[in-house]
């Protein structure tokens, strides 16, 4: 294999998205090497005005954007809409996450775009699914974070707080179904193409709730058996103890991992609390979880003796997984996230100089995904794309540009 | 395309892996068609006794375990290690969890793996990764959300409660990596096999960490340029306003997300305060993120005067983005969610009835996953396969079997 070879390097990739969910997901294709052609208004992805910016540049974006080529339409406009058709027909994928019908009343259904591509993939992703009664709701990844499921349990117990349950920090339910999306396209495409015979491309239908759903491991099937309403937990996990984060003398929060019997033991020992396992309140995960609040408490009562640093090389010679709360100072400086170049330096001319990204996941060892560059401005790649992949003439981009249908 | 046929029907899938990362790359493998083996040790894997139990059958299993067929095996015994090989020898795909260099240590390096099959896709998922100064850490699915950075945005702001950061409530870091692995073996095979030049496999290294870390948006970016030290926000979101859970007279909690100006425009029209559309502070996104608690707390005022019913229909008549936070309850008895068979009931004859499952993501309208069967007892399919694939006679296999070999 080259060197040079990106495991997806022959995949082209059309996306007309905006926010998270399908620029997570073309972001991901983009970083094993696909080339992905973003569709933006004229104004641009609403994102590149979220979080933190300098002279109007999002950082979020020198991220969120990077390895895509960006070409502004007005799909509004008829002439946009023939200029999609013609790139669908140069296309492996076509990614969307407009509102379900969007598409079609802009002219663009999916009859037509499989009219013109046969072989193309084409990915949906929308807050409840393509179908059913409940398609048109309005829809955001906070809602289907919260129909999921997931946002009841991101709570401390019934009782403990008046405080409302927790985001997650992030738009979990939007990159969860983003990752769904790429998962289903590539599998669509292994479908497609694997024994040569040329069939026909399919099509990926990922709903935000779904996604979410589709996480929640035990939920439904207890739920539906026994009628119990799986309740939120707090720092600590339904099935295995001990496992939360607790507290320390410097006033950290370190997380402790050993819900296993082995592990349990070597915690004990480390504590020289024989005692605990001598009793059978803990004598086996399934005792442990009964008596998980009583056992966090003396877990915590030890911890509390001792500063994060001190008491996190304890748990790391036992071998007991532990960890502080990372933030983005811990995660900046992690010399295993350096090493794996899973934090790295990226230049982006945007900015003039190097702007801290994430790394590629998964990692490919013999073909690495790369950072080709960072996320850049609304119309970059207008000219190049209509030229190289249209065979456009400046003329004619001149015209499309004074009609307003490109930018 | 047949309505028999799935998308991933011509895939063997090799799984040697145990509690949720591997496994659940393997679920969304079996769920649209692939044929998932999994290498069990004869005691099962753990997550078998977690969570709710009937006689000694845990409910989870029936949604984790399906679609997939059991081997138990011995991996300490040298014959067992020349049956896996003998495995890979019919596989596409090898999907590992242990810890990493167990494998090694076990007698199955990748290198004998890739000698047994030069075309296998090999898929490591681990706590840091197969490589760097940290791969051997000590982790477990907490640790790595830690180490990513989610566990410490998972919390209401600085000062705000004593209580410790919120566990997402299920094993989000498992199930990200997982879905991770599945997206990464699709791209490997594409690559492997989409212009029919029978190239080599190559090698999926997912870090728990890493997953993680991947979804946390401008947070490094951030970081890096301004020092930031991106801080938790409770049920709110940092980079929009209005988004948080609001709370009801019945003491409910219902999720607005409102963080577009004319959503911004429906929900103060709602509430009938057109003062706040005249203010500056709220005249778009990142003024009304400057002052979102005030606009936050204005919104819970009016909210509290209604029962969550009665607001989730003055919101949706609005189509404004809302809902409860929906629970086990909520979410079996979600009428777009039957419809859309992501909610389903499975016959498992573990239980002798239908056991209530999360359906298959994502939905393929073509050739749509399908839940064969529930999560089957340890070792089910041993004769089957050691038969079926590896042509061995019941002999031979009842030989093993008294060795301790196969279980």
């Amino acid at each position: 294999m080259s060197v040079n070879r990106s495991l997806l390097s022959n995949l082209r990739v059309l996306e007309v998205g905006n926010y998270v969910a399908a620029p997570f997901c073309t972001r991901l294709l983009a970083d094993l090497g696909a080339e992905v052609i973003k569709i933006e208004p004229l104004s641009g992805d609403p994102v590149r005005k979220w979080g933190e910016q300098i002279d109007g540049r999002s950082l979020w974006w020198s991220l969120h954007g990077r390895n895509k080529k960006s070409v502004a339409l007005n799909l509004k406009a008829a002439k946009a809409t023939d200029l999609v058709l013609d790139l669908v027909r140069q296309c492996d994928v076509f990614v969307e996450n407009l509102r379900p019908g969007q598409l079609a009343r802009l002219g663009l259904p999916d009859e037509l775009l499989k009219q013109a591509q046969p072989k193309i993939v084409i990915a949906h992703i929308s807050g409840y699914g393509q179908s059913g009664p409940g398609r048109d709701r309005a829809a955001f990844g906070l809602i289907g974070e919260a129909v999921g499921g997931l946002r009841y349990l991101t709570n401390h117990p019934p009782g403990e707080t008046d405080l409302p349950p927790v985001r997650t920090g992030v738009s979990i339910g939007d990159s969860v179904a983003g990752l769904y999306t790429a998962f289903g396209i590539m599998a669509a495409l292994w479908n497609r193409d694997h024994d040569g015979e040329g069939r026909e491309g399919c099509t990926v239908d990922v709903a935000l709730s779904e996604s979410v759903l589709s996480l929640m491991e035990g939920l439904l099937p207890e739920y539906g058996k026994l009628g119990k309403i799986k309740q939120p937990t707090g720092g600590g996990i339904a099935t295995a103890a001990p496992s939360n984060a607790y507290p320390t003398r410097d006033k950290s929060w370190v997380l402790i991992g050993a819900n296993s019997d082995p592990l349990f033991v070597k915690l004990a020992s480390l504590m020289e609390r024989y005692d605990l396992l001598q009793s059978p309140d803990y004598a086996d995960n399934v005792s442990r979880v009964r008596n998980a609040k009583v056992l966090d408490a003396e877990i915590a009562k030890w911890t509390f003796q001792y500063d994060a640093e001190d008491l996190l090389d304890k748990l790391s010679a036992a071998d007991i997984p532990s960890s502080k709360a990372y933030t983005a100072a811990d995660c900046a400086a992690d010399e295993q996230y350096r090493y794996r170049k899973m934090v790295r330096e990226v230049f982006d001319p945007a900015f003039g100089e190097n702007i801290l990204h994430a790394g590629v996941v998964p990692h490919i060892p013999e073909m690495p995904g790369t950072v080709r560059w960072a996320g850049v401005e609304v119309g970059r790649h207008t000219s190049d794309i209509l030229t190289g992949l249209l065979g456009k003439s400046p003329e004619d981009i001149s015209t499309l540009r004074e009609e307003g249908v490109v930018g």
